[in-house]
């Protein structure tokens, strides 16, 4: 029933608020969504999940940059130069596609989009590829290189060119030389940021996990290659499941379950900050209610890599059979810092102490002016600039008596006595390091698909047909649902207090009177409430409710006085529902 | 010392992490600000205040659109035709300034953006008005409307332009039709959302208050114009300073110290829906730390508001000396929905049920086809039409024998009897009703602002200059932070012991074990931190540590093991610093 669920997801998402297409009035426009009131708050738990297992907990800085940045950020970064999709427009229909998809759609190449554009061309001619639209055949279409950034214009009259970000990352690596100094110039330090990112599609698709615009979660690591390192026994244990490239290179290769100690120690994972990011996000991932079963981390294969990246694995979740990324873990080497500091103005390092004074000797030259002068006239400076430059270079050069010097289209002769070459002891302190960058990088539309889908439910209850989300508490839009039984004053203050006691402990509450009570269940059911409290006259009575839990639909009969604690360690998970005493 | 403050607030939010400009590493573009970690922080915290005061509390559904809309979306709310600037470029150095802004700084003129162009051309022909940036005359310069949203373009090829959304309103407005499903129907219901908007400003200018991307946090509350009213008791008894129409207009005018219930009574505040929201936006702003000294809600005059509006007040806060804008209560009527109505293929409306079935008398036709066929051959159904249309408009004209009917450019006289004239009893249920719109509308970087700059604070502590933030406990990016008092592994321990503890109880802290104990302390003022603990040897024999209070450098031996419930307390404003007891 794989594709159904996301049929019947679509429709309950829209049905129910928690997602929907956006400007439906005005037929809308592919790739943006809307959150409604349910979206928005799943969205917002998962958001807060993430800033505090990956920001806080980790000691990190979040910081908020505007999502436009000026043009000269993106010829350093690389993106107006590279970030480009593979666009073919039908010649029948003019409608316009990714000649990689199509490739990888219809033919046995799998990472047709890391093949040169010519080749992919070849390969539409020489497999007769269509047009999925119209079904005209595709072969002697030009491809086209098209940038993904969104473009617009920066003030009036000598405007200049300014993009959406097509990620949150260059609003933390743009402004490192202010953040190494909130960081006090330590190394290694963390900064995150959760925001929107914006991309172009040509053809957006497959509901919210290809948009325009979403929202990502990304922590940029900066550390000292040489000595930063992760404690790793905080994750040796963790199992995974791994798709390296080997395996996905071999003719009967496999994914492997494994811990992340064992793939540290047999050279599966080679990098120890990556493979401590996949130990935290795999535990992380399941916290919020993704199926580990429906779980996997695949590494990036060698033509899939951007150049600089040494290694880059992806967390996958399954998704109607189809493997999708949701996150991205990078080493980045010091790519992004090294283009930034190339471009700019500023310097993109961190002064990093020795352990102790390091003595090192450096070859010098005091060059006789009295001599350069008379002999070289105006152009005496360079000469010296020349001598400098092979004294650190090259000091066999001044072992003899005379030391040759290009300079102009000539070599000169000059006496090594009249340079003054010395090699002095010099102490050094440290020295300017240009961080490299770990990133994790998180979807978090994509995130809060697979959680709908891995959540998504049905059964029978008493002979009727029933669909609910098992979505965890921490992440669930609400945490419970009270009713009045029935229309009637008296349960009506009776649900309204509760639920306001509930409230001031700080859980999640929608209080709902409308409609006859199976009805609403069924809509907390579908919306992924874990409790209802229902009032009924006997609790004017006897001081007791009935709590119903969401998987099961088994009901218990609690005290009203004790709901806010119990429903608190519920949600703490200290207790299950199935071992809570009736009263 | 009012100008320095905001210079000096300048500097510590560069220095200190509150916020600074961005991609200064590029030099910077005019309007585009980057939060650091203190300001992200602050932020997020006003951010979450606002969701618990004014969409939980409030029981309304928060939602999370995107930023980029199409092109019809703002054809329909008037933003493509309207959401100008006047643009006036110096003919000398070619620099881009906003021509009201000219002429109320250098004028008597106080609200010249109300004004018709022609009008502000020829103030500044005859003031002799200059540029700001390098003296050249502008008189006889032609001044421009500048459109102030951000374009762009959506897809390839066939690409459909796209702008970055002027205000978060319109994300609410377009999709009222499936949010009114999510509210059943039912009015009064509001719709909050908490995100990015962006203006391309002519002249961005003073830090923070005046960008081109920057937050809003709106509210649109969808009323029945004929039967929702707010529960004002809630609010009368609170004091406010009010600022009307009138006594801005008047000679000797001035501010109106009073209550909103007050204000009701005596006209005032001729909403009671806008009366309701100034209420709880008076208590809410005081609650993060904005001085309701330096605080007003100040009306609209006539020229200042929208055509539509038929009522709107800003909330100000006094900065520098002068009146800033920081959230206005607009009373918006049916004209949003109506013109999406207008514009697009969906209804705008909401079905509402009469508390009885009304019984309405209609006057009907049922025309004689026997005699209008023959009579008008292919005509006779378009005369039907007519027939039905002039029952609806004017009874009357059925009374004689006959009935005129315009039709083609001629004058038909038809018998009434062929016509079917009756008078009939006709039942309904209900209406189908455009709601009005009430819109509270937050402008969240300007209250960051101004939060900031009146928690602002000089004084002397033993002899040194001291700046620190009175920062509301609530909204201060760190509650305690917690210091071992020397570099030593058993103080480490400890303190990191209290400081997770001291998390665990849900506050926010910062460990710092850099620098001496009273750069450390400086620190933590600097950011507004509320309490600073301290470990030292004494803790490690008695279990007491020194905790210190910002605003008044008082210290207090307390126990290590009450820390979490005492701080918690001092948090929730249970208990106050000076009555605590020491061990």
């Amino acid at each position: 029933m794989s594709d159904r669920i996301s049929e019947k997801l679509t429709e309950l998402a829209k049905r129910r608020g928690y997602f929907f297409q956006s400007s439906g009035a005005y037929g809308g426009v592919g790739g943006f969504y809307t959150f409604g009131p349910q979206g928005a708050a799943l969205k917002g738990n998962v958001e807060d999940a993430w800033r505090d297992r990956f920001a806080i907990a980790e000691g990190h800085m979040e910081i908020d940059a505007p999502t436009i940045m000026p043009e000269p950020v993106f010829e350093a970064s690389g993106h107006l130069e590279t970030f480009d999709d593979m666009l073919v427009e039908c010649p029948e229909c003019e409608e316009s596609h990714r000649a990689d998809h199509i490739v990888e759609d219809e033919t046995e190449y799998e990472d047709a989009e890391s093949l040169p554009v010519p080749e992919v061309e070849e390969i539409i001619a020489e497999y007769e590829l269509v047009c999925p639209t119209c079904g005209a055949g595709l072969a002697g279409a030009a491809i086209e290189d098209f940038n993904l950034m969104f473009a617009t214009n920066i003030g009036p009259g000598d405007s200049q060119p300014g993009y959406l970000r097509p990620e949150t990352a260059q609003g933390i690596f743009v402004e490192f030389p202010r953040l190494k100094e909130y960081a006090r110039n330590t190394l290694p330090f963390g900064v995150t940021q959760i925001g929107r990112a914006y991309r172009n599609e040509i053809s957006p698709r497959r509901s919210i996990i290809r948009t325009r615009e979403f929202t990502q979660a990304e922590l940029e690591l900066f550390v000292d290659p040489e000595t930063s390192e992760p404690d790793l026994t905080l994750v040796e244990d963790v199992s995974v499941r791994l798709y390296p490239a080997t395996e996905q290179q071999a003719d009967d290769g496999s994914e492997v379950e494994t811990t992340i100690g064992d793939a540290v120690a047999d050279g599966t994972i080679a990098d120890p900050w990556i493979a401590y990011f996949l130990g935290i996000a795999q535990e992380w991932y399941a916290s919020v209610g993704v199926d580990t079963d429906r779980f996997r981390f695949r590494q990036h294969l060698a033509g899939e890599r951007s150049h600089y990246a040494s290694d880059c694995w992806d967390a996958e979740s399954e998704i109607d059979g189809n493997w999708i990324e949701i996150a991205g873990f990078a080493h980045r080497g010091d790519y992004d810092l090294s283009k930034h500091q190339e471009y700019s103005e500023e310097r993109f390092t961190v002064f990093q102490q020795y352990d102790e004074p390091k003595t090192v000797e450096r070859a010098v030259v005091d060059p006789d002016m009295s001599y350069l002068g008379p002999e070289f006239g105006g152009d005496a400076q360079a000469v010296v600039e020349e001598l400098e430059t092979l004294a650190g270079r090259d000091r066999a050069a001044f072992e003899g008596e005379t030391v040759d010097v290009e300079f102009g289209d000539e070599t000169h002769e000059i006496p090594v006595e009249k340079t003054g070459f010395a090699v002095e002891e010099q102490t050094e302190a440290g020295e300017h390091v240009v961080p490299h960058v770990i990133e994790p990088s998180f979807g978090v539309d994509r995130l809060v698909y697979t959680i709908l889908h891995h959540a998504y439910r049905e059964d029978e209850v008493a002979g009727e047909e029933r669909t609910y989300l098992d979505l965890e508490p921490e992440v669930a839009p609400t945490f419970v649902g009270v009713f009045p039984l029935q229309s009637d004053d008296d349960l009506e203050d009776e649900a309204e207090g509760i639920a306001a006691a509930l409230r001031a402990e700080g859980l999640s509450v929608t209080y709902d009177d409308s409609g006859n009570i199976g009805r609403r269940y069924r809509r907390q059911d579908e919306v992924g409430t874990p409790f209802c409290v229902t009032v009924d006259y006997e609790s004017l009575e006897d001081g007791g409710v009935t709590v119903r839990e969401r998987d099961t639909t088994d009901q218990k009969r609690l005290p009203i006085d004790d709901l806010p604690e119990t429903l608190s360690a519920l949600r703490a998970g200290e207790v299950a529902f199935e071992d809570l005493d009736e009263e």
